[in-house]
């Protein structure tokens, strides 16, 4: 806050209020000033609040947590107050503003220019690499038990329905999206929610799928084949694969995220698949399934040790087959380490 | 749009996305002008959208699904689009401002004063009233396939596995919210998650949750006792049960939601327990687990046929124990339709 010149900040943004205070209420606003922090939300939450939430004062509010916030900000002696306008609401603001007595409404609050507690979050520190490392590997070990359970004629929600089962008794809080087995043709929807559609006898598996461990989110993709895959198919997979893992290696401190998304491009383009590479290759995770940065195309923002990513190219050849190959990976000082150890040589059931 | 004389709409809010053209992606800007509608998407959509959206032309996009969107409105003669303030950020404002050519910027997108979208979806016609029964009778068939399973010492998590992994193989694309199972004196947090924590030898066991079918969010509670109750347990769950009663008595065409609040509060505070009450009586529900509309103090919306709204009064006794008895109901022509019959009287395990 020094640093941006920042008198105050309201924040609403749920995973950020967790961040910052560790409340994992649904309705809560955080109020931060040079010298103080009040967390306020409702009556639902007293008890839950009292025992999560640190350094920041709990008030239990009747009414509008939101609105009490301002208030606090204002009587508090601040003359502005900063949010972040990619997650408050017109709405929100509009009442933000409703809640600052007359003079100060229109200039009261203030956008953030740049999203200084996601910049905060995207880095992550000792503890938080411990539970994310946590997660990723009980993703992992997920993904192993539910592999006896792929056979032809199973349908792809009892898959999904296996490893979430798995997922909560091994400790998860839940899945941190909703889980993708998509098999045969429809390994082309690159997110084919798991649908009563059966195995096939022959075709690829795609399984996309996270858990919520400690509050934090894993993600992993592994495509398997079931049967024995043609040479088309075996070409591919192989060209994803290399794709996958020249843009790992080209996680390092100082490089771009676009220079991450290039290496995996470069390969599917030498192998005349880069036009079924429709996404980009990969985002950060942590308290949310999709945060900063964003592992795209041009995207000029730099890794830091700390930061943690997933690299997850894949192609979608309508009609016929999909398939991506992802881990989560963490920037270290010297370059990158691989969350998510589980193989991925291709995988024949 | 013609009654409100509004001319072009841009919906953002993935729900209201659903509703209106059935796209269930996670990217999508719809645009709809009087004469015209245009859904935008990205390149992980291709093949879905084609599949799932109606009544809209379907554009995939490599940049920005909203940008583009606003384009589109004002390259179909557009003077001006109308927007929801409730559920569009700050950001995307502004980015939907730079979006339209200069002069118009700052007058071409203005927020809608209602919120025709939510109020349209706050009725549900009669193929959504029969999708919605489904979901609760699956959250009935759930509730009891899992009471067997209810024992001392057995993790609150393991239920919540169980209770999830039936609505998985029995078809629901997944929970609605995070499964509630909170025992002893957990009870007592209104919001407790599954935790690690065993099932008391003697105690309340709060259970709320519900699951995703076919696009509809089901929603229910009921609060079991493992062991034998004392006196106080059991006048606060005939205290809770007869509040309950009483709100969904009240439902009915014309009957305001605070009417049906203050029903149910009436109760408690008759016998001495309300100020234990400290949530409101209840919410509408359907594609999203909370819509319109607020079923709380002195709320003025009047109940039409084809809402549906929970009933879920409770009390939440710090230190000792909670309560909460919740269904869902559907307003008809004449009153009310409990939507899930699950039994209310105290269930002793």
């Amino acid at each position: 806050m020094r640093e941006q010149k920042i008198e105050a900040v309201l924040v609403t943004h749920l995973p950020d209020v967790r961040y910052l205070c560790g409340f994992t209420g649904s309705n809560a606003a955080l109020a931060v000033t040079g010298k103080r922090a009040a967390m306020f939300t409702d009556g639902r939450y007293t008890a839950q609040a009292r025992l999560e939430t640190q350094g920041a004062r709990v008030v239990v509010q009747k009414k509008s947590a939101l609105r009490e916030a301002c208030t606090w900000l204002q009587s508090s002696g601040m003359k502005k107050a900063w949010f972040d306008p990619a997650s408050t609401t017109v709405s929100s603001l509009d009442l933000m503003r409703k809640a600052i007595v007359r003079r100060r409404q229109q200039t009261f609050f203030q956008p953030l220019e740049r999203r200084p507690i996601a910049e905060l979050r995207m880095v992550k520190d000792a503890d938080e690499l411990a539970l994310m490392e946590k997660a990723a590997l009980l993703g992992c070990q997920l993904f192993e038990s539910v592999l006896p359970h792929m056979e032809p004629g199973v349908p792809e929600v009892e898959i999904a329905a296996t490893l979430e089962f798995f997922a909560r008794n091994l400790g998860a809080e839940g899945m941190s999206f909703e889980t993708i087995v998509a098999s045969g043709k429809r390994s082309a929807l690159p997110h084919g929610r798991a649908t009563s559609e059966k195995l096939p006898r022959n075709g690829f598996i795609m399984l996309d799928f996270g858990v919520i461990h400690n509050g934090y989110c894993s993600d992993m993709t592994r495509t398997v084949y079931l049967g024995k895959p043609g040479r088309k198919e075996l070409e591919a997979y192989e060209a994803v694969l290399a794709a996958q893992e020249a843009a790992v290696a080209a996680v390092a401190p100082g490089a771009t995220c676009g220079q991450v998304d290039e290496a995996a491009r470069k390969v599917l383009r030498k192998a005349g698949l880069a036009k079924y590479f429709t996404h980009s290759t990969g985002h950060g995770v942590g308290i949310e399934i999709h945060e900063s940065p964003r592992v795209a195309a041009k995207q000029e923002q730099v890794l830091e040790p700390g930061m943690v990513i997933t690299i997850e190219p894949g192609i979608y050849i309508e009609g016929e087959f999909g398939i991506r190959i992802e881990d989560m990976v963490a920037v270290t000082e010297n370059g990158a380490r691989v969350l998510t150890p589980t193989p991925k040589a291709m995988i024949r059931l």
